[in-house]
């Protein structure tokens, strides 16, 4: 068969057939050695049940987040006919980008960007719609910031008549009026938070009246309004296992386009924030190499501005700065960690999944950090050869497989590098135009801030 | 073949393969009966010469504007390498809104909004940008409205190497800094129109100092910026006979897909503004009716504030508001007819392509014009069940196909609907927030309206 396959022609863009779309998502926790650590409770700091999760989140995906057996997770005939809208996506050779750089490697990406949402973020949107629906829930609840999650959210929620609340950090909903509209388009309703719908809104608003708002306080709003109110649940678009589940589309995909064709993959790289797009990409490839079977370079690439995994800690810390959600084992630069204002708002997370998290420690996965200039750069170059404009968030990764690619030119090695070109960046043209206008700012962090921040992680027997 | 294939299951994106890229373009002038008018000099009023053209027009888009007699151009190889990167696009079964609906008919779109520019006019900009690399020339000059032409513009000739200067009418620079911003990414200048760089922008500027611009004043900035500067010429991204040649690559494509599952289409839709859209996707299907083949309904749909194929005269009259183009026998509404403030600016063309005129006359085709605010109930209908947001022109197509479909659905007919989408509305989100509010402000023309702009067009025998 890969003798077959290696000496077919290989297209610009390899599209698989819908009949090729993957009936089960992969998880990789089956095939990890050791036991991903427990979410534990923020009051008693005891694992987190079952039955606890489900308060907040949907059954379905409570039991998702638990699941460390279950190797392969039937994905639901209703999401796959959902995903037919928009998927499989194309595996793109960059011929183009090849040729700019003179590179003797071969450089493919798998694109995400072609639906509406403009990312990746629609492949679990869908899913936790859908088991929302299935259990006979009324709404759901969630928070946004640079407003790709919350779009993916409002499209899936139309699609199955669900109610959906979203809370847009006040500053990007003042910002980004544009992306409020995509989202109120698909019938959401888009509040500013901190707003005074919620008690801890109201609290932080009578402290604070002129807050820009902040993510953490999003998280919590979302989450009081899902408890409060009958019929819904709360739903997060990162960082949660469930979530590097879903995403596992990405990764599946990619491998059976890189099969059909004969293509072995050397370097495989993705942008990391909570780490959902990393760990569905990679996931697939992650496996073999847990399994033993085979051996690739996977590389996170995260903002020298939010380095988690190359300068934080694997330690418990608490998933959002209001210290309302779970604890989990991670790397995380401290819950009180603030960003600098990088243009990549997917990628302003202080901690990061943890099976990302493992898989690092254990050294299945390597991590870098780059600068936003050198971003923006790569951006621009990329657009200009291979047409797409891609979003910040996916432009590390683009940055990463340019200096890869580089690297083999230097070392004469035609090493195949695949990587993962999350969205779009139609909405992110403000930074754009910075970048234009030569007036970006830098982003890097001092050993003192990040030394700071590491100092607010919790205090609890690791 | 016919049956053979009339059995095989429809995926819901029918997406070619790259080798079923068609070889050429399809010139409709070389099936219709008669000659279309020639273009006459603004000056002389005489028929203009390829020579003429020349000065203004690279060599072989100028030999392509006069060509009746080719039926098929051939595509560059180098056009149809890039082609690859966003095409063959696909033909998608609109499953979900045929159940939302509930109608026996069959609802197909062809989607162009797949490429960063966010539309079909990649397919022109990118030959025009060859031509004009091919004749060793250093830079285009265009004109851009709503901005989807300027931005496709730009990548082209970001791909190609060649300068690129957009006169952006001033009010769109000034409300569309995004657009504007991914014009420079890609490397092109944006000048707001009127500007200081051109004797007719200092005399419009002089008299109006206040003035928001137009887009005849931005074209004839352009104009007068190409034949001002060493090696320059100037673009056109619809209107002209050439840009619904190289735009036949939609229908072509959309044909041979439908062909390959057997499906025989019976309506066939697209919005229409200067043509270069409608006229591509029904190029291939126009050819059979005028080769008296087969016969369709194929239906242009254009706004009720700009209805120059339903309301307007044929007559010779001027492309531009300044008078300084060629004169073309076309439907108009006079060139000076000021359309409201609708928001689809692809739209807001008062006259017509020469072709799609001579066809609408024949009766080849028929036109609707549909109200703003039915296109925006349209859309976002749309939009919620088939995920694809909009762009507001494509919308009008969407109108018009539901209004058949309930047609259908009244009659329990089966038709079979085919419908161009020309494009995405992601930097049309001002114009849904005020649909979202109910602030949307309607668009009908009084007959007296009509009236005094047709009282415009130029005393020319026809």
């Amino acid at each position: 068969m890969k003798n077959n396959t290696e000496n077919r022609e290989i297209p610009y863009k390899i599209i698989l057939a819908e009949k090729e779309l993957p009936r089960n998502w992969y998880n990789m926790r089956a095939d990890m050695p050791g036991k991903i650590a427990p979410l534990l409770d923020p009051v008693t700091m005891e694992p987190v049940t079952a039955r606890a999760l489900e308060k907040v989140f949907c059954r379905e995906t409570a039991a998702q987040e638990m699941d460390e057996t279950n190797r392969l997770i039937p994905i639901p005939e209703d999401v796959r006919n959902f995903y037919r809208m928009y998927r499989p996506a194309p595996l793109i050779h960059a011929e183009f980008l090849e040729k700019m750089l003179d590179t003797p490697a071969k450089i493919f990406y798998k694109f995400e960007g072609n639906n509406t949402s403009g990312s990746h973020k629609l492949n679990s949107a869908i899913a936790q719609a859908y088991y929302a629906k299935q259990q006979g829930l009324k709404g759901v609840t969630t928070e946004t910031g640079a407003g790709q999650w919350g779009t993916a959210l409002s499209m899936a929620c139309a699609f199955y008549g669900l109610e959906c609340r979203v809370f847009m950090v006040k500053c990007s909903y003042e910002q980004k009026p544009f992306r409020r509209e995509v989202m109120r388009t698909y019938g959401a309703s888009v509040i500013p938070s901190p707003s005074r719908t919620t008690e801890v809104g109201k609290k932080i608003l009578k402290e604070y009246p002129e807050t820009p708002g902040s993510l953490g306080c999003a998280v919590s709003e979302a989450v009081e309004t899902a408890l409060n109110t009958e019929g819904y649940r709360y739903v997060l678009g990162s960082v949660l296992n469930q979530v590097v589940l879903h995403q596992s589309v990405i990764g599946l995909e990619t491998k059976t386009a890189l099969e059909k064709y004969g293509i072995k993959p050397d370097v495989i790289i993705g942008c990391a924030g909570g780490g959902s797009n990393l760990g569905g990409l990679i996931a697939p490839f992650a496996g073999e190499m847990l399994r033993g079977e085979r051996s690739y370079r996977l590389i996170a690439v995260e903002p020298e501005a939010c380095p988690s995994l190359t300068r934080g800690k694997f330690v418990y810390d608490y998933c959002d700065t209001g210290k309302i959600c779970p604890l989990a084992k991670m790397y995380s630069l401290g819950s009180g960690f603030m960003p600098s204002a990088i243009h990549s708002g997917g990628l302003r997370y202080h901690g990061m999944n943890s099976i990302i998290s493992q898989l690092y420690h254990d050294k299945v996965i390597e991590a870098t950090a780059v600068p936003q200039s050198d971003v923006f750069k790569a951006a621009v170059e990329f657009a200009r050869v291979e047409g797409i404009l891609p979003a910040p968030e996916s432009s590390h990764a683009i940055c990463t497989a340019i200096n890869e690619a580089l690297r083999c030119k230097r070392e004469n090695r035609a090493e195949t590098i695949v990587f993962g070109l999350t969205g779009t960046g139609y909405f992110d043209m403000p930074a754009y135009g910075k970048f234009n206008d030569g007036t970006l700012s830098e982003s890097s962090l001092s050993g003192e801030e990040i030394e700071k921040s590491l100092r607010t992680l919790p205090d609890i027997a690791q």
